[in-house]
């Protein structure tokens, strides 16, 4: 069975199109600091049965509806490309991260899979199996599969909104990150078991049979073959040509798995998603390869795949009003109260939560590869696959400018947020007592305070305890009678005396003012300085620096 | 129509072994400096109807026969994949060599195309057309499609042994791959021409019409729509995301002409390569943009399509020793006889004509997709294919080894060939004489001649006219009684007067012993030296180095 030259022109025109439009629309909404999915998939929606479909219904016809071979061909071209892009995303998964969560992450991500689970589950159960459900199955899968659905997150999305937000590397950026990965990693493998035991894929394993598989496939390939592929990954690159080896490699052991789960009776991406994660884990592997698969597959194949979903369905005559908003309305409740109030619980301020509700709350490109597959395995209907698509696109496109809003409203009060070349001072000064004068004469301009007093609170704290702790830092503080902290960073290329316990001369003076009536302030600020005061190396070469830009810069980096 | 769950499983498993085997293969071939597309093509026949078919034929047909759909999915895929290879292959071409010929090249790839024609024709018309003719035309399209067939060259493949033979960038190199390009150029016009003219494809073009827009398609891509691409590059570097934009325009583009040329009835592959060739021709696009896709698609889309050969064909079926052998033997006669007697012509010696001819006999990829359009279509039958195939992958694997013997008989008379850090001389001689004294004595020493005559043959030459051709560098030279040419660099920091026109100071000189009555050895190693010459930076670049071998290297780039 061959294509005919007719099918061939077809074949390629069609692609060229898809191509061309997603890469303007996405490249419309990349201008507006949106991801560029969102654009790609508006690309699919235009050029589908929804609107070219609906005005030019010849000219869609014979470009996509002609020869079902080329929807063959297409099909399988698609399925290579979600394939491609989940073995990507895997990549871009830190499981270091993972598995040293901090109290916060864990917070946000345990409440930000329980509260959307909760809150859907009776919705779907109740009231929306009348206009949601699909045909093979019953209203608990369905409800099971609605909560599943809602508790996920997007992670390359939400990486790409933090990175243009400049928050991937802040602690808040961090928390949601790694709650993401964990989000991510619980709801794929809840949604393969729940395709497992239903068994709506023709083959012979049994439900449990392929629970037990999936379980021993994921802890296998976490444990044993991560391990292997990190022995085996620099030998492929010195033993094969580079970088074509190495490539061959990822691919083959991506389709590979892919293929194994998909026989198995979950779907293949969960293959590829797992073997992007163990691959993308080794520190052998080159950053060029890295980029290299990133850039062809994020340009390439990943528009193709998500334009073609906008030929899947009509998104205007399958268009249910009431169904879009209540989805719409649970999807934000179930993640801005599961993770928001995850991140209060953890102890963060409420503005801080609701950043990391917001930004958790993204559903972009996973939602809509589990819905596709959730129609294709007819669990749920057009309808509510065409609500869960908006349901994604509303989620992601209003996720930025709701975080920066909440940013803007934070009150500042880490380190690195009060980090600014303006508060870097070279001081000549000779000794302790010179220094903290110059720091107070200019904190208290600053804070419209009264030097004397500035000086008084500081001398006092010196006199108690001095604060030189080492490594070349000292950390002068006092509280005074402002509404926010400020901070100055004296930098001594001579070094002063803060007597501290390895006789080393603070060369890096952290001078903090905090609120009276905010202790926790206070104390954030200090063991923030105190974990970045840990390589006495880095300190030092900081210290040296004649740039402020770049002493801000490397002071965040610590 | 989509895929099922089972046929993406045999899909997803398929492509895994293919580029499993395919990367084996290809990387066993590479170690025996050979290319690695006859690898992949071999692990096609392992794995298809030939070997793992006959063997294990359940395997075999669970694998790739159980769903016509799986076949039509890899049929798209391995379209796709091998636009993609014509893109790059064209992406390859430099068009600045084409417009630019040297007489030598003009000859081979003259000679090289007109012989194999003229001795493959009457061959095709008269013998072959019992044993090789397809089914859909008449003897004369027969012997005119294996007249080209056997006239064409693969530019990809000799590339690439040119590059392991580091013969790339000499003379002799540059006389090959500006021939090939020629080459496949008029060839695959050729081919088109006669695709479009026999009107295979069931289109309603007439087959002047065909012929007329082959014409304009290529006079308007390589004169109009090069020029404007030039312009457009840069706007889509800048404008778009990087290197995102790039890559999806290029891609667009390529899959864009592709289709044109396909509706026009002559194949997408043309379209393709012509784009590639007016694509590459930019000076604007970025080396990383081009390395990217390089490599992505020689490492994962070419193979696919090479392995994919295999699985048409049962080659041992098919097998045809008589005809085999009868192509094997005017493949070989044509292109040694044609491009070594065009080289020959043009004044070059036996051995580098061999060379040449040997060097432009590799038939590689090209004749491989030849063969399969043919095969398509019906001109030829699968005995012709195979015995195609089979001469394609004997001409290239014996290409290098027989370019290598004869390099090896081939007198050495190129100023690069003579190059080694044996021959450079830093010299602290204070004028010419010294110079030339400490430089005669070295040579008589090497040549085995009388110290006093080399001086004398050199003074004499520098008397009668100074040898100083500015840009910092000087040739004094002498003919003596010698069998090979003999050279010596002598490189002076402080720069030794010459007389040049320019009143630089020769750093760069240039000491020649020519054989006497080998006239023109003299003039050829001159004239090399002169263009070698002409950028008097570089000169004193390459004269201020210190390592000996940092200097050979450098003066060979030149």
């Amino acid at each position: 069975m061959h294509l005919s030259a007719e099918q061939i022109t077809l074949f390629l025109i069609g692609i060229s199109v898809l191509l061309l439009f997603a890469r303007l629309t996405g490249e419309i909404f990349n201008k507006f600091k949106q991801a560029s999915v969102i654009g790609e998939i508006l690309a699919g929606i235009i050029l589908g049965p929804t609107v070219l479909g609906g005005l030019f219904p010849e000219i869609y016809n014979s470009l996509f509806m002609k020869f079902p071979q080329i929807s063959i061909a297409m099909d399988g071209l698609t399925t290579m490309a979600v394939v491609m892009l989940l073995l990507v995303s895997g990549m871009e998964v830190d499981l270091s991260v993972v598995f040293h969560q901090s109290k916060s992450a864990v917070y946000t991500s345990f409440l930000g899979i329980i509260v959307p689970f909760v809150i859907s589950f009776p919705f779907a159960y109740y009231i929306f199996t009348g206009s949601g459900m699909g045909n093979e199955n019953n209203p608990l899968i369905f409800a099971i599969f609605v909560g599943i659905a809602l508790s996920i997150s997007a992670l390359p999305v939400i990486a790409r909104t933090l990175m243009d937000l400049k928050l991937l590397k802040t602690p808040i950026g961090q928390i949601i990150i790694t709650s993401a990965i964990f989000n991510d990693l619980i709801g794929w493998i809840g949604f393969s078991v729940l395709i497992g035991l239903i068994g709506i894929e023709e083959n012979s394993f049994s439900p449990g049979m392929k629970v037990l598989m999936i379980f021993l496939f994921t802890v296998i390939m976490l444990f044993v073959v991560r391990k292997i592929l990190n022995s085996a990954i620099p030998v492929v690159q010195r033993k094969f040509s580079f970088p074509g080896g190495i490539l061959n490699f990822i691919f083959i052991l991506g389709f590979s798995a892919a293929a194994f789960t998909e026989w198995i009776g979950i779907h293949a991406i969960f293959g590829a998603f797992i073997m992007g994660i163990i691959i993308g884990d080794s520190a052998h592997l080159k950053e060029e390869t890295r980029e290299m698969i990133h850039q062809f597959v994020t340009n390439l194949f990943a528009p193709l795949f998500f334009v073609s979903i906008g030929l899947r369905v009509n998104f205007i005559a399958h268009f249910d009003f009431l169904l879009v908003v209540s989805i719409l309305i649970i999807a934000f409740a179930g993640k801005i109260v599961g993770c928001g109030f995850g991140a209060k619980l953890s102890g963060l301020d409420k503005n801080s939560s609701l950043i990391i509700g917001f930004g958790m709350n993204s559903r972009g490109a996973m939602e809509i590869i589990l819905g596709l597959l959730a129609l294709q395995f007819g669990l749920i209907n057009e309808n509510f696959f065409v609500a869960l698509v908006i349901m994604a696109l509303v989620t992601s496109v209003l996720s930025a400018p709701l975080m920066s809003y909440f940013l803007k409203r934070r009150k500042k009060e880490t380190l690195d947020d009060l980090l600014s070349p303006e508060t870097i001072v070279f001081s000549e000064a000779e000794n302790k007592t010179e220094l903290l004068k110059e720091l107070a004469q200019i904190a208290s301009g600053k804070c419209k305070l009264n030097y004397a007093e500035v000086l008084k609170g500081i001398t006092a704290r010196e006199k108690s305890f001095s604060t030189g702790i080492g490594n070349f830092v000292a950390i002068p503080h006092a509280r005074m009678d402002i509404k926010n902290p400020a901070i100055l960073i004296g930098i001594s290329k001579k070094g002063i005396d803060f007597e501290a316990h390895d006789n080393k001369k603070a060369m890096l003076i952290y001078f903090i003012l905090t609120p009276k009536n905010q202790n926790e302030v206070q104390l954030k600020l200090l063991a923030e300085i105190a974990r970045k005061s840990r390589d006495k190396n880095k300190i030092q070469k900081i210290a040296e620096l004649t740039s402020k830009d770049q002493i801000v810069k490397e002071i965040k980096l610590l």
